[in-house]
């Protein structure tokens, strides 16, 4: 595995994807070969999915889950997989995380059954590193009107969310980048640079 | 619980459906609520995802198995577990036993990985009953023409997925009823309604 996994996390609202999309052409303009890429919805299964989980109605928490699951697995065997064995730079706009975060802390599946389950379906590959975009629910929710279902969720569903975030980072600090959200997105792009020329110096020295 | 679980499990062109369907009817005829269902497809979640199992270009092994498990949870949350507290009587035609015939058997998936997914999906209920249609290969695909994609899997495959049902019905002697779908139609429907009787006879004695 000699590429670099990089996955953006947090509610949205925070810019994450916007970030994610800012870091990828400041690398393609350094000549690095990124994979700009999402979860759900990065493999053409993975689209109908995400069509699945943003439009249907309101379904069980485990079937919520399960289906995020068979995204991942597709997009962990399809996409990710090869372009790091290929060397390259993936950016993944949502992973495993969001799922500990939202089905876990937020709808309160159990989260050894959540981590069972993901065993099969990353096939045991993890992030290099994962920028935590952090925001106070209420700003993240003011900043990205109610698009989908989860948005629609009560404001404590959000506050369990962030919790739940802050939990898991604080749990793995070698791989979590906590960030601040609410700074302009001039410089959290700054302060990404810097995150990622370490991690390239770090990767080929 | 008070409701009757009862599962047809076999390969496709063994005749479990019809079978379901005719022991159905006459369950009704004798004034019993029966619910007769299916799996993948029992709910509208489960329609969707049906229709992505069946007709998406192939999909990796995890993936597969993890969306019959999201139809799975979201059909016994929403159909089975409500019927049986009614005390209703439950027909399904395939279920857990399927993933791990397919899946597990068939395509190679570790067998402990798909119970630790299916502990969630399942929420531990498990069938009072279960008919194994059991039919050599060649057969149930001479029966059933090719309509989707387990059905333009090799011989082996197959030989794989009857080795694992019965490895299954052996483990579970009390719960698994195997059939040789072999029989007539009328053979099998009378054998069928022979067993219902006496599961109905030791449900309310």
């Amino acid at each position: 595995m000699k590429g670099l996994f990089i996955t953006f996390e947090g509610p949205e609202g925070a810019g994450k994807s916007t970030q994610a999309r800012l870091l990828a052409e400041w690398l393609r303009a350094k000549g690095r070969e990124v994979v700009l890429t999402r979860e759900p919805g990065g493999t053409r299964l993975g689209q109908a999915i995400r069509g699945l989980l943003l439009h249907q109605d309101p379904m069980c928490a485990e079937a919520e889950y399960l289906l995020y699951s068979a995204d991942r697995a597709e997009h962990m065997q399809r996409v990710i997989q090869p372009a790091l064995g290929l060397g390259h730079i993936v950016l993944c706009d949502r992973w495993l995380d969001s799922s500990l975060a939202y089905q876990g802390y937020g709808r309160g599946l159990d989260l050894g059954w959540l981590r069972a389950v993901a065993q099969g379906a990353t096939q045991g590959i993890r992030p290099h590193k994962t920028f935590l975009f952090d925001l106070p629910p209420e700003v993240g929710l003011e900043r990205f009107e109610g698009r989908d279902r989860l948005e629609r969720e009560p404001l404590e569903f959000h506050r369990r969310v962030r919790q739940g975030y802050l939990e898991l980072a604080q749990a793995e600090p070698e791989r979590f980048v906590l960030l601040d959200a609410t700074q302009p997105l001039e410089a959290l792009h700054t302060q990404l640079r810097g995150y990622l020329e370490s991690l390239l110096l770090e990767a080929n020295p």
